[in-house]
Formats: structure tokens, C-alpha cells, sequence
């Protein structure tokens, strides 16, 4: 059994060293912390992860949850673990003083759980939605709402969920048809179907708080039509006690893997008598409901990032302990003299392990650089640089979503494959993993969605300029490590890579301007492949400068073997993952239109 | 729930177009043989995988095989079905008639077999397996022998397996330790361990027979010194009794799909009463095994190929049937008057459905190529021809082993992908397809191994020879295809990957001439996966080819629409697969020698 599941000292060279945290908090929303309580605050939670989180990981999987009664019933560790994340300060900790927060930088949320998330992915989803939906409360709720469901979010007595999708709708948000009847009373009386709800029913919390999209009766068609509610499956009464609000659980979706993890379908108002409150303007529901979107969107790419860590850890540990096989000799034949070897020995061992790192680690950085340009855009002093950390922001997060959940698959995958057949073995850790990041492509957008967004939306958001600061970003590394000479061939390559997707731009360009959006999007999802392998790349390019610098200008706290494994995995991503902008640029720039055809006529 | 898993007249295409299988049954070994005989045996294994097969697919996963008092239990389908798959003639059917067989060509062999994983993979290995250990006794075993298993084991009463794997060894033949001591009644006296036996116990067959790999008492070390041993589970008495072998069942191995199919650990000869007769030469069982393990790597690949084939419907199934969102209108918003549109109208799943069914085909037509070249190595009639389909035969092996359950598992991935949410759930069929793929890269010989005979035997097989005329094979392809100008830019596409691979080869070359092995092989398996890119797209440009011919020239048995489909998938994989060959080719171009580094070094 594997017992490492993440690398501090990694993350903490991410943070600081990589994505200087520390200057961050220099700026006065931040103010409170210092780089030792912010240690002080991770470290809690890695202890917290290692003896609350992880001993309970395969059990949750053995014994998933299941539904029975009307009620989906979980792990008893869930209700333990709500309590004490709260404690911890998990829950809420970027809100304001004023909503019961403590203004925590974004950057150190996810890296918090980040740590949470390699322990035991099916249970961070509890204290994260619930931390999310509160977010919704203190953003756009009023002060009564806020009054009466912050607090008991914030301590982790009540849940809360976010409930979008609907049986005839799916990632079709244009149709859903949940409704809202307005009432004298001031609240709403909802009527209609949610699936897929993510912490949608359990039985160790007092309370599950959803925040839901419906339409107001009447509204307009389409997204446009579509409000925000609060919809508690308990509401609370004026005698402080809690009355039941006509939610109920259909069912729970039983799936591949995150088996601890709950999934409801649930009916709302199946007895015209459950209650909701609009918060948010009316009919501007899907903005407002964007905001919690957006992060959740960061937090599936950073269960991609974290699977794809601890399925590294696990696989590293067996490769060191199984001895299996010789190394060749000079002349290529095996030494049957000598004991066998340990596997890491074998070089396609060291590359499969090598690859996983590098899809890990550099699925982290991302992350942190999209929390990094989150916090700037928050406590950006000008306009200028509000717009500028916004557009960044919103540029990578489809990427942030989908690299780490699409390679962490592959990553995860080859990391089976270290284990040979016991790595398919349900005695070993990796075939849960193996199952668990499989889901990450298709929460929370899938990644064709992604693709759409990022190619439709993103890339031409406000005539470019998105595309032109990421660019700008990325150039500014590729100048940096210019100067070192044994950086310098990899940031031309990386230079090369960004040449293609300019290649690419200007092929599929004209499609747009001719109004032909279906050619200009339809492979959207190989564009994304392609940018968000470029984007992984300008993060090793980063990462390995840094520890350049580190190497040159002195380290007193690490080994140079730390920084100089850093500058190693770079190159492993460069030399085996980077090269498939090539091929994907060859795809892109073909002029065969064959998914446009209709399907009738090939589909044999 | 699909209930399509494979297309009868793709399998007849391919057999007959494009592999003629016609011209093959015109030689005096397969004179028996037809084409309408053929097609009777091909459907009636249809109807049996149809009413025998698929029903039990979903069930033999949620009820799996399980270990109980000292005998793994497997559904008891499979005694039903390794009766009726004998009477189809399903098990030895490719023997010599004096060996009780029918002569049937290795491709129609391939071809039944494929209908048969399709319809479920988790049954197929116990006819399969019981066929492959009959071979072994048929060409190595003596009178006694072949009289005493051959007609219980062709007759579906008793089963067989082949026993390889041991604890210490794993993947490693050199250091298997299980040992065989003479005795002076010409038998021996078998005592060692061997896991992960495929079909090593079960409960339906009246016996088992293992085909077992051991070292005589004093052998050599190293596979030098390795023989082959025939192992019943229960020996056959004089008196025409069965009496227990002392062959022990430890366990069952868990595991993460597949798991209706057992897989033992075995321990022979716990109670010193273990017997073994040799079939073959003493110390030579390797070179014997290798029969056996060729033909069980072709079938790995074929079920690769079929549990990809099978997904792909499924997926089509669900993309034909589900509405959800809308086309995008020319000006690239969405139209919300009209219903929503079935996905299967969204370009982004068309390009999944296009790759599952371009990797699927492509890898079933590698299948039948191979076993053609077998059939045609069988009947030579001269040393040339024999040498030169061997050649073609051993070299393309470890493909079609390694390209159907890599790509494929990718394949089955994106169909899940086409259901979202749905496919992530064990309502769907797709999960199962998902878990069930992953075990064919590592069985008989995982990718690392298969990449390492690849580059390290057969690339250079006499001298090169192998490799030569698998070029001027797929040479001959591309002079053809290029007669036709809408064909003629597929054929130029494929010549340039043929130019990257040569342009590999040669940077690599010298590494092995300077004895540096090591570094020679350390991305074998990348060149695997260039040179398999490559290989199918030969086989998809082969496709093209006989379609567009058959356009040409009339076809009176199929629709223009069927043949042009098969176009339109080449050029699928022309523009979503074959391009990656580019990226490969720069991974194995690199300079940096980034695995042959010691791991303490960079796995921080």
C-alpha cells in the first residue's frame, strides 16, 4: 500500500519560489498572513489529509454509497470530516472578514486542497461545494439570506450543492425547465428535476443548501431566462427549527469510480410545497451562478492535477520495492548472474514515471498560476489591471479544467502500466485511481464544452486581447530562460510551439469571419489539446528557471538534486509530451471538413 | 442498453475485399472451404455470440467470478457455452485434420473469434485458451499424449491453460524457478507457483490442463533452460478414472474488469504429488511456448479491437438516440425555437464517433492482415515464401498485440466520452468496455515488452529483412493509391510518415552498432507507437483502395454509401490519428537521454 500521496516541499517550491506567493500576500487584503502561518495553515491540513482523509480512501470505494429510503447514505468519516475542515478554516476561507472569512489568498485555498484532494478525492467535494455555494450566499445574497445560511455553512453543519443539470437538458442549460412561481411571501415555489448533483443528498449533514438555476414562470427562453435560488432541503423556520422543504432524493447515480462521493437526482416541489429564494437579479441566474462555474471548473482540473500526484507517489513507490527483470549489458544481453533488478531500473519505467511527473507537477503549476491571476485581479488597484488578471483568468480556466483531466487520465493510465498486471489488480491503489479521474473530463463541462468555450469565447474575447496577454506571459519566460544556455534550446522549442498555434489561428480565422462557426469550432477540442499542451509547457519552462536561478543564486533550505530534478522533469515534458503540438497543428490545418458531414453517410 | 457490438458486413468486407480470403481458401490446405461455407460458420457464431454471449456480458461483471472453498466459481454460462462453442467447432478448428481439426484458415479463425469478444470479451479466453493449449499438444506432444487430452479438449469437455507467470518473475522467463524432477516412469514430478493464469481454474470443465513452463532439476539458468510441461489438473488413470494432480488453487485475482474471466494463482505439487509429462525438447519449452504466446498476443489484439468495436456502437446507439442542445445557426448562436438536435449532430462527438470507428476497423484489419500472412506462411510452397511471410508475420506481432489495446483503450475512453455524464455511470454499458480494455496492454506481454521485440528483434530480423518487406508491402499501397487523385494525397501523407520512420531508424542505428543497447531501446515504445500509427494507416489506406475499386467497378452486393464510408473513415484517420507520427518522431529524434539516468536523481 502506498503511503505518500503528495510532495510538500514540490508544492511549497510551486508557491513560493515558482508563483511567489509571498509577494502576494505583501498586498493589504492579505495582510494577516506571513509565509509561516500559511505553512502553518498547510501543514494542518496535510496532517488533517494523512489522518482523517487518506486511511479512508479505499474504503469509501469498497463500500460506496448507496441509496436507500429516500436518503443516500454516505461514510460516518464525511460527517467527521465537514466538522473538522471547518476547523481547519476549508470552508469559506477567501470570503471577507464581513461574511465570516478570513480573506485567505485563492492561491493557498487550492493548494490546501490540493493536498485534500491526492489524500481522498471522493470526500474534498463535500467541504468544497459547500464552500462554493456559500460563496454564491455572500456574493448575492441579502442580508437576511446571508444571516440565516453563512454561519452554519461556514461551521460545516449544512451542506451545500449547486444544481444545474436536468434529465432532458444535460450540459443544455438553454433547456432547462425547472420553474419558479412566485408568492406574495417574497419566496418561490420551485417545481422541477435535478441530476448529477454532487453532494446533492447525504445523511450527516443537519442541512443541504442548493443553489439552483430555474426559470421565473414566464421568463424568457434560453439562458437569458434563468434566475438563481436558494433552495434548502431543510428550511428554517421562524422558531429557529428546520422544516422539511419538499426535496426529494430519487436516487443516486451509481458510477465508475468517486463511489464515495454522492450523485443525486432529486425532485423539488413534488408536493407544490418547496420553498425558494432568489438571490442575484432575476432572469441573470447563469451570470451569477458563472462566478461558482468558474471555480468549480479550477477545482475539477485540480482533482485531475491531484489524482494524477497521488497515482505518481503509488506508482514510484512500487517500481522502487519490485525487483523484476535485468538490465541489459553492454553487448544487449541479460546478466542472469546478478540478482534481478528493481523496475525503476528499466528505462521505460523511468519514462513512464517520468511522464507522470511531468503531467503532475506541471498540472499543479497551472493551477496555481490561475489562483495567482485570480487574487491579482482582486486586489488589482487600476482598471487596467482588474481587465487584464480577469482576462487571464478566464483564458485559462477551460485549460486549468481540462489538461489536468484529460493527460492526468493518460498519466494515471501509464502509471497502472508501471504495475504490470497488478496494477489492473484490484488489490492496488491505482485501478481506483484509474476509475476516479475518469469523471474529470465530464464534470462540470465536459471537455468538448471546454473546447467550445475556449476557442468561441476566450481566445477572441475582447478582440484578443485574452489571447494577446497570455502570449505576452508566456514570451516574457520564453526571454527569461533565453539567457541561461542550457534553457535556451527548450525555450525555442516552446517559441516553435507558440509559432503553430499562430499557424493554426490564422487558418481557422477566416471560418469565423466568414460567419461559418460550425467549421471554425469544430475542432475546437484539438485546439485545446494543443494550447493547453503549450500552457503546460510555458509552466515547466517557469518552473525549471526558477530553479535555475535557485541553483545560481544560492539555496539554503533545498538540495541542488531537488532544483535539478525540476530542470530534468522540463525536459521529460519536452521531449515527451510537447512534440504533440506537431501533430496536432497537422490536424488542425487539414482542410478535410469530415464532421460536418452527416452522419448518416459514414457511420457503417 | 445497445444491443449492436459489431457490423457482419464490415467483417465480411474486410475479410473478402480486402484481406481475399477467397483467393487464400483456393490453395489445397482450405479446398474444403467456400465462401458461402464460410459465411454459414461466420453466422452461425453470430447467432451463438447473439443468444449465448451478450446476453451474460453486463452479469458476468456484476456477479464476477469469485474464490470459494479451494475452486474459483465462474458463471455456469460458460459451461453451456464451452459445449456449444465446440460443436461450432470453435476449439482447434485451424489443426490438421489427423489432429481432429477442419483446416480452417487462421484468418476465419481471427474473424469468428472477433465476432465472439465483441459480443463479451470476459468468455471468449476459455474456448480461446483451451484451443491455444491444444495447439501446443498437437504439435509437440507424442501419440500418448495427443490421444490421451486432444479429443476431450477439442470436444469442449476439458479445458486448458498456458502457465508462464511466477511471484518472483513476473514478466521476467529468465528467473521462473518452478521445477520439474524426472522420475524413472517418464513422468516428473512438478513443484513451483504461477499467478495470474488466465482461465487457471473453474469450476464447469471436468478438467483443466495447463501448458507449463519449468526448469528441469539442474537446467541451465537463464530461458536457456526452460521446458514445457503438460499439467492436468486431474491425471487420467489407467482404468480411465481422474484422480487429483495436486494442483492447488490459491486465489482468484480481483480485478478491475475482465472479471468474469478467472485468474489463478496456482500451486502444483504442494503435497510432492504433483505430475508433469514434457511435451517438446527438454530445455527447449521456450522456443515451444512461443507458438502458443504468438497466437495469444493476436488475440490480445483482437480483443482490443472487438471491445473497441463494440463501444463504438454502443456510443452510436446513445449518440443517435439522445437530444441534447442545439446546432449552431450560421451566425453562431443557437437556435431556441427548434427541439434540440440528437448529439449526434454536434461536430465534436462526430469526431469521436469517427475516431472510435477508425481505430476499431483499422485494428480488426491489422488483425486479419497478420493472420493472412500466417495462413500464407502455412501453405508456401517455397522456402522463400515461407521465410517471407514468417518474416512479415513475426514483425507485425507485437503491433497488432500493442496498437488495438493502446489506441483502442483511447477509443473506448472517447466513447464514453460521446455519453458525457451517462457514460461514467454503471447504468451504461460503456464503463464496463472502459475496464475491460485496460488489462490488453499488459496481458501476454505488456507494451514495454512487446516495444522491446519490436525494436530490439524484429526491426533487425535478418538483417533488416522483416522491416524491408513490410515497407515494400505497404509500399505496394501506396503505388496503387496513388493512381486515383482523390486517394493520391492520403498515399503522399502516408510516404512522409514512411520518411519519418526511416529518418528514426537511422538516428537510432548507431547506438546499437556502437553496442549502446540501452539507449537504442530506451523509447522503444514510442517507436511502437510511431511505427503501429503507421502500419494502420496502411491498413486504412488499403481499405480506401478496395472501396474505391469496388466504386469503380460495380458492386452489386453493397450500397455506394457503405464504400464510401470506409473512405471517409480513412480520411479520419488520415487527419485525427496518422499526424501524430510527427510528434513521435521528435520525441525519438531527441538527444536528451533523459531515462537512462538513475531515478534517485529526479523522482523528487
Amino acid at each position: 500500500m502506498s503511503t505518500q500521496y503528495m510532495c510538500m516541499d514540490t508544492l511549497r517550491f510551486l508557491l513560493y519560489d515558482v508563483h511567489q506567493l509571498s509577494d502576494l500576500i505583501a498586498v493589504e487584503r492579505f495582510q494577516e498572513f506571513d509565509q509561516v502561518a500559511l505553512d502553518i495553515f498547510l501543514d494542518a491540513v496535510k496532517d488533517f489529509s494523512d489522518q482523517e482523509c487518506f486511511p479512508y480512501f479505499r474504503e469509501m470505494d469498497e463500500k460506496p454509497v448507496a441509496f436507500a429510503d429516500g436518503r443516500i447514505i454516505v461514510h460516518l468519516q464525511i460527517g467527521t470530516l465537514m466538522e473538522k475542515a471547518a476547523e481547519l478554516g476549508l470552508i469559506g476561507p477567501c470570503f471577507d472578514y464581513e461574511d465570516g472569512g478570513i480573506q485567505l489568498p485563492f492561491m493557498a485555498y487550492q493548494a490546501a486542497y490540493f493536498i485534500l484532494d491526492a489524500a481522498n478525492n471522493h470526500v474534498s467535494g463535500y467541504p468544497g461545494m459547500t464552500s462554493g455555494a456559500a460563496d454564491l450566499i455572500a456574493t448575492f445574497g441579502n442580508d437576511t439570506i446571508k444571516a440565516t445560511y453563512l454561519d452554519p455553512m461556514l461551521a460545516g453543519k449544512w451542506a451545500g450543492t449547486m444544481c444545474l443539470t436536468e434529465p432532458q437538458a444535460g450540459s443544455s442549460l438553454s433547456d432547462i425547465t425547472t420553474t419558479a412561481y412566485p408568492t406574495e411571501e417574497g419566496h418561490y415555489i420551485i417545481k422541477g428535476q435535478k441530476i448529477w448533483i454532487s453532494g446533492g443528498d447525504q445523511q450527516v449533514s443537519e442541512n443541504i443548501i442548493h443553489l439552483l438555476l430555474a426559470r421565473i414562470d414566464g421568463a424568457p427562453a434560453g439562458t437569458r431566462g434563468i434566475s438563481l435560488f436558494v433552495v434548502p432541503r431543510l428550511r428554517p423556520t421562524k422558531d429557529g427549527s428546520l422544516e422539511y422543504n419538499d426535496v426529494l432524493t430519487a436516487g443516486d447515480f451509481q458510477k465508475l469510480g468517486q463511489r464515495g462521493f454522492s450523485t443525486a437526482h432529486l425532485v423539488f416541489g413534488e408536493q407544490e410545497n418547496c420553498r425558494g429564494w432568489l438571490i442575484g437579479e432575476a432572469n441573470k441566474g447563469l451570470q451569477c451562478m458563472f462566478q461558482l462555474m468558474n471555480s468549480a471548473r479550477i477545482s475539477v482540473g485540480r482533482h485531475g492535477a491531484s489524482i494524477s500526484t497521488a497515482a505518481y507517489y503509488a506508482s514510484l513507490q512500487y517500481a522502487r520495492e519490485r525487483p523484476q527483470g535485468r538490465r541489459l549489458s553492454a553487448d544487449g544481453t541479460k546478466n542472469l548472474d546478478k540478482d534481478q533488478t528493481l523496475i525503476i531500473n528499466h528505462p521505460d519505467v523511468r519514462r513512464m514515471l517520468l511522464f507522470q511527473k511531468a503531467i503532475a507537477e506541471g498540472s499543479l503549476s497551472l493551477i496555481l498560476q490561475a489562483a495567482r491571476y485570480y487574487d491579482l485581479g482582486k486586489v488589482a488597484e487600476t482598471e487596467a489591471d482588474r481587465t487584464k488578471y480577469h482576462l487571464l483568468t478566464e483564458i485559462l480556466t477551460p485549460m486549468v479544467k481540462t489538461f489536468p483531466s484529460e493527460m492526468g487520465r493518460e498519466s494515471v493510465s501509464t502509471g497502472l502500466q508501471v504495475l504490470g498486471g497488478m496494477g489492473y489488480s484490484r488489490e492496488h491503489i491505482l485501478q481506483q485511481y484509474y476509475r476516479d479521474i475518469r469523471i474529470m473530463a465530464i464534470y462540470e463541462g465536459t471537455t468538448g464544452i471546454q473546447s467550445l468555450d475556449l476557442l468561441g469565447r476566450k481566445v477572441s474575447m475582447h478582440n484578443g486581447q485574452a489571447m494577446q496577454l497570455l502570449l505576452t506571459e508566456i514570451g516574457q519566460v520564453i526571454e527569461a530562460a533565453s539567457a541561461y544556455d542550457d534553457l535556451a534550446p527548450y525555450a525555442h522549442q516552446l517559441q516553435d510551439t507558440l509559432n503553430l498555434n499562430k499557424d493554426v489561428l490564422q487558418t481557422l480565422a477566416p471560418f469565423a469571419k466568414q460567419g461559418n462557426y460550425e467549421r471554425f469550432l469544430a475542432d475546437a477540442t484539438i485546439y485545446m489539446d494543443l494550447l493547453g499542451t503549450v500552457v503546460v509547457g510555458w509552466q515547466w519552462l517557469k518552473i525549471a528557471l526558477r530553479a535555475k536561478e535557485a541553483l545560481l543564486n544560492g539555496h539554503s533550505d533545498r538540495t541542488a538534486a531537488f532544483y535539478e530534478s525540476k530542470i530534468h522533469t522540463m525536459k521529460g515534458y519536452f521531449k515527451y509530451v510537447l512534440p504533440r503540438v506537431s501533430g496536432l497543428a497537422i490536424t488542425l490545418k487539414s482542410q478535410d471538413d469530415l464532421t460536418l458531414v452527416s452522419a448518416k453517410e459514414w457511420t457503417f
